[in-house]
């Protein structure tokens, strides 16, 4: 049986759902991996000033819970009133125990994703590895944190922030191993495709906006997905990724979904197609990337997706084209994700 | 640039693609993963005895080839000239070489995989590595090759003899890890479903599988399609590594399509549904599976699988249901998932 440290940081949907589900999967990772995968400490950075007057970032004080798995579901409301008892620096907690993995999700929005990186930077300095559902670190400084886990020998993982249960990086990097990605296109945001759905049975922009904020599918204020953002911010890591580029957001043509009116959808459900808010990849004279909604009719393999579902396209030279769709899109679905990652990043041999 | 050596059996259309795929890809792989994967030997099996007088096994002589990779596309007509002139046999080169990868292309209909069995067995004893598209020594001795692998402290990899370009067992085995995957159900067999896709356009059974045998879609002896087995024995290698079980295929009830008649098709095209072979899987009081033709509705994450297209949906507990489809299905795209295994072999990090 292999100990594996984990330190979490952020402790809201994602990171709560993170929690149960260690909890929950403890025993079966331990007896289908051999993995013993340990939940050593929690920072939640909404508890502390991140950067100070000077400019600096302050990683704050943090609880460490030894064992966290072995306790029962009270255990993380205990994490909750333990939180400020400990003085255990982020810093002091990743020098003191064997390095594991970080597991990083700050997902609050409208973030320039700087205290993500100083958490994911420590962490890979320190020789541990890191997996995230955090996309702004990795929109930002994509390229740096890869250079510093190749000379620090250790791996960072993103599924979590490249559509989580949706398997987008996985397929790409492994089940099309030797094959060219020629293009790739994806709905790879739940919010804006449920808000699209409710529009093609009738529903108004604005009513559809309001029933997903009314479910806790979309965010009091939506732009983050609704203007593309979000999708553009998948595309991009998908793209650096895969492609081992160094894009960024301004090599995207982004354009979201708030001008579709009942018009445009009306005209599309009479001729049998949908609108879709695409995200795509495709080689030109160089590679280009835009997100935009598209008409897409049946043959489409990404036709069916629809609500809060996602699915993505990748179109290569020898396996012609390879689609795959679903995933829960929820913070289970994304917790399951980052758990993916843990256990592929120990697993030696998979056959 | 790590250098691998590859011996190749079974040089029928797969074994030929395979080949024609290494000298294409050849500088891709060396830029792109760093390996210089490089044909050193060819055996095809239809040139010799396989069982003498007595019941052994005998390897055929075989011509080595080196650095075929490096020889343009002549080089495979030459192999077919050279091939008895060279004195080596399977063991020879087995034993002489510094071991990399075995692969395994002997695809002949209606075998025992008794052939197969046996150059698998002797690779692995010889500490190489095995990937491979055929099905049946895998079919019937799949628990006694994977033991012989943890012994050996080698791979055996499975993409080509588990839906090929399709990526079945990667999401299963990846994807999905942590998950638990509580049913499956694939449209497995390209030939089967062509044959229901042009009977849904207005085609008999018969004039279909005529169509599909003229167009090289379907055998002479199209049994092993058109009768469900192809699909079982794909459910079934499923099965025992994703489950890590013993299954053989009297576990599998299996129904073919030759007693789809139109009026069944009719009926369903009427209702805006579909006839499809689907392979599943299930968990009841114990693990179940099923071969057999099913109405599928236009919601269903298959129905928009026609053609010789494949496709498979895993339900999990954590991340609900992924769905795969895709994959070219001919030689090129099953020697594409060979080429695939190889690299995910040696590739030690691909985040």
């Amino acid at each position: 049986m292999q100990e594996i440290n984990i330190i979490l940081v952020g402790y809201g949907n994602v990171g709560q759902a993170f929690v149960n589900l260690l909890n929950e999967k403890s025993p079966y990772c331990q007896k289908k991996y051999g993995l013993d995968i340990r939940l050593r400490a929690l920072f939640d950075i909404k508890f502390s000033s991140r950067f100070n007057e000077e400019g600096s970032f302050v990683f704050p004080k943090a609880v460490t819970i030894d064992e966290i798995l072995n306790e029962n579901a009270d255990a993380i409301e205990r994490v909750r009133s333990l939180y400020w008892q400990k003085e255990k620096t982020f810093l002091n907690v990743l020098q003191t125990i064997e390095p594991g993995v970080l597991v990083e999700c700050i997902l609050s929005k409208n973030r320039s994703g700087k205290s993500g990186f100083k958490y994911i930077q420590q962490a890979i300095i320190n020789k541990w590895n890191v997996v995230t559902a955090d996309k702004e670190p990795l929109v930002h400084s994509f390229s740096e944190l890869l250079a510093l886990t190749k000379k620090n020998c250790v791996q960072l993982k993103l599924s979590g922030a490249t559509a989580a249960a949706l398997p987008t990086l996985d397929v790409a990097l492994l089940s099309l191993a030797g094959t060219e990605i020629q293009y790739f296109e994806g709905i790879l945001n739940g919010t804006s495709n449920y808000i699209l759905s409710e529009m093609t049975k009738g529903m108004s922009y604005k009513s559809a906006l309001k029933k997903a904020q009314s479910k806790g599918i979309a965010e009091t204020n939506p732009s983050l997905d609704v203007d593309g953002w979000d999708t553009a911010y998948k595309i991009l890591l998908l793209a650096n990724t895969v492609f081992q580029e160094n894009f960024t957001l301004e090599d995207i043509d982004i354009q979201g979904i708030a001008d579709i009116d009942e018009k445009i959808i009306n005209k599309a459900v009479k001729q049998g197609e949908k609108i879709k808010l695409l995200g795509k990849l495709w080689r030109e004279d160089k590679i280009r990337m835009k997100v935009a909604p598209e008409l897409i009719g049946v043959s489409h393999p990404l036709y069916g997706v629809d609500g809060t579902n996602k699915g993505i396209t990748f179109s290569t030279d020898t396996m012609s084209d390879v689609t795959v769709t679903g995933g829960k899109s929820d913070p289970k679905g994304a917790a399951a994700a980052l758990l993916k990652d843990i256990i592929n990043i120990y697993r030696l041999d998979y056959s």
